[in-house]
């Protein structure tokens, strides 16, 4: 596997860590970096991030000729109009990929902006995350024994695909194929919806006249529990309304099962309680148990 | 502040950290440990945090006379029957004091069982906890620096109170007065909601078909929003049962949060979506800034 040519729209910690993973495996040539803000790119052409950096109000898509690679990590709400002047640019031979959180929405984006081309580009989703963002937050080591999931349909080209698998290997992770609307799914589960509901609870609170005192009186519980409380209000607005549908099912059956529970308090049932809060544990100490280096995380 | 004779009721975590900080101050004469099984008993002789052990199968009551504080460490759903058989036995002068995380019910099964000797009940509750339980996890050093909520009454006898203050502050912690409404308000509020909402969301998924599979793609924003849905379901049921009024305003307040973050989404909102975050992230950054250390458990 070799690449020429890598461009990198939208430089953080997602694209960033992939252009230094492909530079420690000494698999890529140039890397050029598209992306917002002077500052950010400033900050990754001096960490030797990437070799040239293009404004995205400046004429960037004439860097994407020549390109054999184009992976696009900017936020998922940017991706129609980066699709539109990507698919403009890029030459036949390109593979386009993505690094974004949802893939059903991403894949219809693709699909209207590329027309042709688009059984060249590549749905991907590299489950990885730190608690900074930014180039300046990009690591080499990210990828290292991570996932990244791919969601590959049936027009999309097997080669590409094959290059594609090629790359995250070279950034030292396992691939795993998977339906886009699977996907999808899992991730509303697993850690959209659990946003949600941090996001809710904290903001719930924060209305109240009493705020202050009460957060003066919260403890380890609501430390960890809040912690996806404090993600990018952009980011998951985007996320929220990316896996809009799986989410809405995701908010309907939580809303059962916190009836239920209500249903129990009213009640005085202490053993319906008792039931729901041991299968709970039983549950989360199995999953510590198997993977609880905690080793992936979805932001 | 001197205790010839000390009787501690459960001598888990909480109470056998007491007895041991004690120790460490040099304060206390003899400490009789009381407690439900002789394996745990054993432990805390052994581990010096207790000079005499007594089952409450046994004929316990009689340990009572002769001590100067009797602090009640047990599960909450016990004190009703233990408060009875200590009401009993306990001298006039001797104070007794709790350590359950609710202060209302606390109160309530006090005044039941104590009659005249009400007024040497102080309510208190240790603000402390630690992952593991059992006087084999009991540490002299658990309380150094952190708080003890006392909600005395009316009736409360102001010496008895001060007994209480002065064998907290021997322990490293600071105390600090409340009202009993308002200490089981702030604690639904900061603690008991957000446990209830991590074990209603690990249940609901626990009994999906797929949970396997989705739990294998579960990450550190799941491990850190679920860790506390794995705390015992027999003392959490206790807390939930004891504290049920608050709660029921808690999780109606919820679940209208929810209904509100919905029909965001369903509307496809994004502004009011990032409204929401944005004022959970800074309230969230704010209390990490004030309080990040995470001194406090409520467990």
């Amino acid at each position: 596997m070799r690449i020429d040519k890598l461009a990198v729209v939208g430089v953080g910690l997602i694209g960033g860590s992939c252009a230094l993973a492909l530079k420690r495996a000494g698999v890529v040539g140039t890397i050029v970096g598209i992306g917002r803000t002077a500052a950010n790119l400033d900050d990754a052409l001096r960490l030797g991030i990437i070799d040239r950096a293009r404004r995205l109000s400046e004429d960037w898509a004439g860097e994407l000729r020549g390109a054999d690679v184009v992976l696009v990590a900017a936020p998922v709400a940017q991706y129609a109009a980066l699709f539109a002047a990507i698919g403009r640019a890029v030459g036949d031979d390109a593979v386009v990929t993505d690094a974004g959180s949802t893939k059903q929405d991403v894949i219809d984006a693709a699909r209207t902006a590329f027309g042709a081309g688009f059984r060249r580009f590549v749905p991907a989703h590299p489950v990885a995350g730190a608690a900074h963002s930014g180039a300046s937050a990009a690591l080499a080591t990210l990828y290292d024994g991570r996932t990244v999931i791919t969601t590959p349909v049936a027009e999309t080209d097997p080669e590409a695909v094959t290059r594609v698998n090629a790359l995250w290997n070279a950034c030292g992770a396992r691939v795993v194929p998977m339906g886009p609307d699977e996907h999808d799914r899992i991730f509303a589960t697993v850690s959209h919806l659990p946003h949600l509901l941090a996001f809710a609870y904290v903001d719930e609170l924060a209305g109240r006249p009493e705020a202050e005192q009460m957060l003066a009186h919260a403890g380890t519980g609501f430390r960890d529990f809040t912690r996806i409380a404090a993600g990018s209000p952009e980011m998951w607005r985007d996320i929220a309304l990316s896996n809009r549908t799986a989410l809405q099912r995701e908010l309907d059956d939580y809303r059962n099962a916190l009836t239920r529970l209500t249903a129990a308090l009213d009640a005085r049932d202490g053993a319906a309680l008792e039931r729901i809060f041991a299968r709970s544990r039983a549950t989360r100490q199995a999953w510590e148990s198997a993977y609880g280096d905690g080793g992936a995380s979805e932001e």
